[in-house]
């Protein structure tokens, strides 16, 4: 994967359901809106502030995180797919 | 439950019917807007101001608190359900 | 009441019509937006300004106030009503 | 009248017809936003700006102010019609 | 006239077809959006910016202007068509 | 041509197509929005930013550019056309 | 190509399929938004931060980024195909 995100843009390598983390993370059947699990390939060099200040991200490159499937754009790169979205759409990271 | 909320979000447990706060938590069939009871389970680092400094949370672990059941996304782990939202979307704490 | 609101929100008790402020505050029968009239229970710790400074409230506790039927969450304990919005959406308080 | 506005709020009393400036203010009959005339009865304590500074509003007891119909909160008190809105939908102040 | 504006408002007198300016301000007939020629009467004191610092207006009394015909609120005093809005939606000043 | 546009905006004559610049700007015949070329022939005094500076520009007076069809106000001077529009409208200057 | 995009705008030469970056970049074929390959051939000055900082842009010419096709405005040049739009709509750059 030769991609790297500009800003707080993260590129993330969606987990696939035979992939998912163990323990489990299930989704319920309702009507809101619902999470996918993915993994960080790649990290922007940060968000700059009004001040002038670039803010580094808090995700790094390995973390398994959950987000939004409505998020990012998708892009499809020798077979696997990925997705790009900013820091600020993704939930949470699940720790292991 | 290993999940770690990025910024202001936080991850809460829903409190069904049955475990409510004694005392009594009891919501009005009106059409506004109705609340829901929760326990926060993880809160982020908090959110970053535009002069670069951080602001903790409000929150933490273990509060009890009543948020809009309109807000957030819901995650399903071990048949527990938790929903994920940012700390403004907290109505209020319930004190102790 | 038990309710510990965030930020700058409070929570307010509704007044019903035979609680109602003598001199009397009467509400024109006209398509505008029309408020209630309430007795602030519980503020909030104050809003953050993006300098990171702590801005208290301008209400306390016990003030009677006016404010948009439409605004906020209805929450009823022990039989009260009361109702869960933000200081910026109180319109007025009543001198006494 | 007892009402104290927060923050960069006024209470206005609505002139009627009969009661208007001398030297005549007429509202020409076209599709446009039509203003109303007022007295400013009471105004809030200022505007808090991002720097914390609290900012005194320009207008004072007294003024007699043209406003849009449309703005604000309509409030009847013993028999007196009053308008509660921000400053900053105040159009003009009618100098004497 | 005796209109004083808030903050960054202007008070504008229409000026008819008969008194154009002189060399001609002519307006294409398409369905884009047109402007009204105009004399400044009154301005407000300026605008407030976020760290306090009052910012007086461009324009002053006597500047000839063309502005948006969809901008503002029309009122009408002895006769004369006056129109207020704020300085940010003048087109351009005409130069003598 | 006497026109002064305020703050940021500029006053631009719009080119026709046969005084287009030489080596060619021709738009794609598809659905996205298309650019028109024009000469700027006057610049406002600069944007306030919220600290109080005045930004100058980036553009001058006898500037090429390409901008947005869409963007802006037409005025028609003397049987010359001109588009009144802000500087963060223009997408390009055309350099010589 | 003769064009310089203003402030944080940059100007992109699409890249057509035959000549996609080795290693391949295949969009799948979802209601999602795609993104298109293109190199960038000239780069604004920077965006002004409100404190009057210029903020230079992350991307510099010769590099091959993807983009949204939603973004920006076509030009066509001597036959080939531009598109200019701000550098936040860069979703990344495809590393050598």
């Amino acid at each position: 994967m030769n991609l790297k995100p500009l800003a707080d843009r993260i590129v993330v390598k969606v987990v696939t359901s035979e992939e998912k983390t163990k323990g489990g993370l299930f989704l319920p059947d309702t009507a809101k809106e619902k999470p996918q699990e993915g993994e960080v390939m790649a990290v922007g060099s940060g968000k700059v502030l009004e001040n002038g200040q670039k803010l580094p991200l808090e995700l790094k490159v390995g973390d398994r995180i959950i987000f939004s499937k409505y998020a990012g754009t998708e892009v499809k790169i020798d077979g696997d797919e990925y997705v790009i979205f900013s820091e600020r759409d993704v939930l949470a990271v699940i720790e292991k």
